[in-house]
C-alpha cells in the first residue's frame, strides 16, 4: 500500500476540559441548563484547543460519484440524477446550496467520479477517479489503487482549504447501498437492518435491494478490512470523504457529520484511526434505518432528528448555527461575578 | 370582566395547503426527504398565507416578574435573580442576549410585575402591575383585575412591534411552580408528575415544592377557568404573554414557543381561543418533566430536543434558524423542470 495514513493524537487535554468546563459552570444559569449546548462547547473548545473557540471559514464539502451497482435497480432514481444534481448544487438550487447561503458556508463541489464531463468552474473540484465505479455486483466496485487515489485527494483537499471546520456532503445515486454494506460488514450486523428506501424505494423495491446487497456481499466475502471493504462496495466519493475526514482530524479541525452515507465514510476512517471521532460532531439522525446503528456504533448523539433523508450536507449545515452558539455561549455569556447575579445557596 | 378577548380565525386555506404542498415536493429532492422541515414550510407558509414566506423583523418578548410564593422555598434561586438576570439581558450577556444576537432577533424585555425599581432604558418596557405577585399559598396571586391588566399589557405590546413573528421568552424565579399547577388544573393532571426541578433543586427540595404546590391547589381548588386558574396561581409575566399570545394569533403572526413557562401561557390562551395553536411552533422539549406533558396535551411536536432548562427564550433563538431554513428552502430552491433534473419513475 502507498497511501500514507497521517498520525492523528489523542485530544486529551484534561486541564483544558476542566478549565471549559469550570468557564460554563459560570455563565448566568442554573449548571447545566444549556444541556447538550453546554455539551457540544466543551467538544469544540477541546478540539480547538480554546476556553473562546471560534469557527473560521466553515468548509461545506460535497463529494460526489456514481456507482456501478446502480444498474442492478437498487436506487428510485436513474443515475443521471447525480450529474444533473451537481449542476444544480453549482446553480445554487438545491437545499446544501440554499442552506449554505443562508448560514455563510463556504460550498465547494467535489467531482469524485461522476459518469458526466463538467465544464470547470468555481466552486467545482475535478478530482474524478473514473466515470462511476464498477459494478460491485461482478467484482470490486474500486480497485485498491483507486480506492487510496480518492482518499488521497480527499486529504489533498482538506490540506488547501482555510477555516477550522468541515462540513460532510454527498451525492450519488446508489451510495446509501455502498453505506449499507460498510456498516453491515465493518459492524457485523445483518444486512438487512442496515438497508432502508434510500431516495424513495417501495417496499417491493426495498426488498430487491437487500437481496442485491446480500448477494455483492457474499461475492467479497474475503473483504474484511477497512480499504479493502471500501474498495469492494464503493464510492468514490464515500473513499474522498474517508481522506477528507482522516485530514481534517489531524489538523484538528471540526468534523460535522451529515447522514448516513457520509457517517459511512465516518465509519472507515474510525476503523483506520479511531482518535478521528474526537473532532466529529453528527449533526442529525437520519430516517434511514441504518443511520441510527451507525451513530449508535460509533457511540455518537445526533444534534438533530427531523426525519431527514436528503444528504447533501443538508443535515449538517441544518445543525450548523448549534455549533455557533455553543462556541458563543463560551465567548460572550456573563459570569455570575460579571455581571453581578446571585448563585444558587449551595445545598 | 372588562377585558376584551380578540376573534381569532381558522386558517382553513386548503387551495394554499396543497399549492405549498405541490411546491415542496416538486424541489429537487425526493417527496418528504427534507422530513421535519417539510412540515415546517407548509405551516410557516398557511400562517402568513404565502407560498413564498418570508420572515420579517422577528421579536424576542422576554417578559420578567417575581412570585410571592417564591417565599415558600420553591426555587433554587432568591427572587433577586429575577432583577439581575434582568440587567443581564439588557446588558447582552444572558444566554438569550447572545442568541438573539447570533440570529437578528429583536429583544424586548418587560417588566411585567418585577421586585425591583428599573432605570427606563432602550430594549426595556415598564409594563409592571405589581412589584410581584402575592403569595399564592395565602390568597390568590393576582387579582382578577390584575390578571386582565396584563393580558391586555401583553396585547397592546404585540401591536405596536413590527414584523411578523414573535418568539416567547420569560425570566422570574418561581415560576415554574406556576406553570406546573396550571398544568395540572387545566389538563386535570396529578401535580407530581407536572412538577420538576426549576432552576435546580435537589430531590429534597422537589419534594418540598410539590408538597407546597399540592397545598396551593387545594387553597383554590374552585379556580377551575382558565382565567381564574391563571389569577390564583400566577404570574405576570405569564399573564402577559397570555396576551401575547392572542394578539400576536389574531395578527396572523408565527408565534415560537419556547420551554415550560411559556409553554403554560399557549396552555391558558389555548383554553380561551383554541385557534392560536395554529400559529404556534413549539422549539424545543424541555427537560423539565412538565414540559413534555404540556406539548402532548397541545399536540406541538418540539423541533429540538436538547435537554435544554433555562428559560429566557433561549430555546425559542436555537430553533430559530429552522424557521428560516423551512421558508428559505421554499422561496429558493429549484424545481425538477427549473434545474432539468430527472424525477423519480412513478412505480
Amino acid at each position: 500500500m502507498t497511501l500514507e495514513l497521517p498520525p492523528i493524537d489523542d485530544l486529551n487535554d484534561a486541564a483544558l476540559a476542566a478549565r471549559l468546563q469550570h468557564l460554563l459552570d459560570n455563565k448566568t444559569k442554573p449548571v447545566g441548563a444549556l444541556g447538550r449546548l453546554e455539551t457540544l462547547g466543551l467538544w469544540l473548545g477541546s478540539i480547538l484547543g480554546s476556553e473562546s473557540p471560534a469557527l473560521v471559514a466553515p468548509q461545506m464539502l460535497v463529494c460526489a460519484g456514481d456507482h456501478g451497482l446502480a444498474a442492478r435497480g437498487v436506487s428510485a432514481y436513474p443515475s443521471d440524477v447525480t450529474w444533473q444534481m451537481v449542476e444544480n448544487f453549482l446553480a445554487g438550487g438545491a437545499a446544501v446550496s440554499v442552506l449554505a447561503r443562508q448560514h455563510g458556508l463556504a460550498l465547494t463541489v467535489v467531482d469524485c467520479g461522476v459518469r458526466h464531463d463538467f465544464a470547470a468552474r468555481e466552486g467545482l473540484l475535478i478530482r474524478k477517479i473514473a466515470p462511476g465505479t464498477a459494478d460491485a455486483s461482478l467484482g470490486p466496485a474500486m480497485t485498491e489503487a483507486q480506492c487510496e487515489e480518492a482518499i488521497a485527494n480527499g486529504m489533498a483537499i482538506v490540506r488547501a482549504l482555510p477555516g477550522n471546520a468541515v462540513l460532510l456532503g454527498e451525492m450519488g445515486i446508489g451510495n446509501s447501498s455502498a453505506a449499507s454494506m460498510l456498516l453491515s460488514r465493518l459492524t457485523g450486523q445483518d444486512i438487512d437492518g442496515c438497508t432502508g428506501a434510500g431516495t424513495g424505494l417501495d417496499a417491493a423495491g426495498r426488498a430487491h435491494k437487500r437481496k442485491v446487497l446480500r448477494g455483492v456481499l457474499e461475492l467479497h466475502a474475503d473483504a474484511n478490512a477497512p480499504l479493502a471493504a471500501l474498495a469492494a462496495f464503493g464510492g468514490f466519493e464515500i473513499a474522498t470523504l474517508v481522506g477528507v475526514v482522516l485530514r481534517a482530524a489531524e489538523e484538528r479541525r471540526v468534523i460535522v457529520v451529515d447522514g448516513f452515507i457520509a457517517s459511512a465514510a465516518v465509519l472507515v476512517a474510525h476503523a483506520l484511526r479511531p482518535q478521528i471521532l474526537q473532532r466529529c460532531v453528527a449533526a442529525h439522525e437520519s430516517a434511514e434505518p441504518g443511520h441510527r446503528l451507525l451513530l449508535s456504533y460509533l457511540g455518537l448523539t445526533p444534534l438533530l432528528q427531523l426525519d431527514l433523508r436528503l444528504g447533501e450536507g443538508s443535515g449538517a449545515a441544518l445543525a450548523w448555527p448549534l455549533l455557533e452558539s455553543a462556541c458563543r455561549i463560551l465567548r460572550e455569556m456573563a459570569s455570575f461575578e460579571s455581571a453581578g447575579v446571585s448563585k444558587q445557596d449551595t445545598p
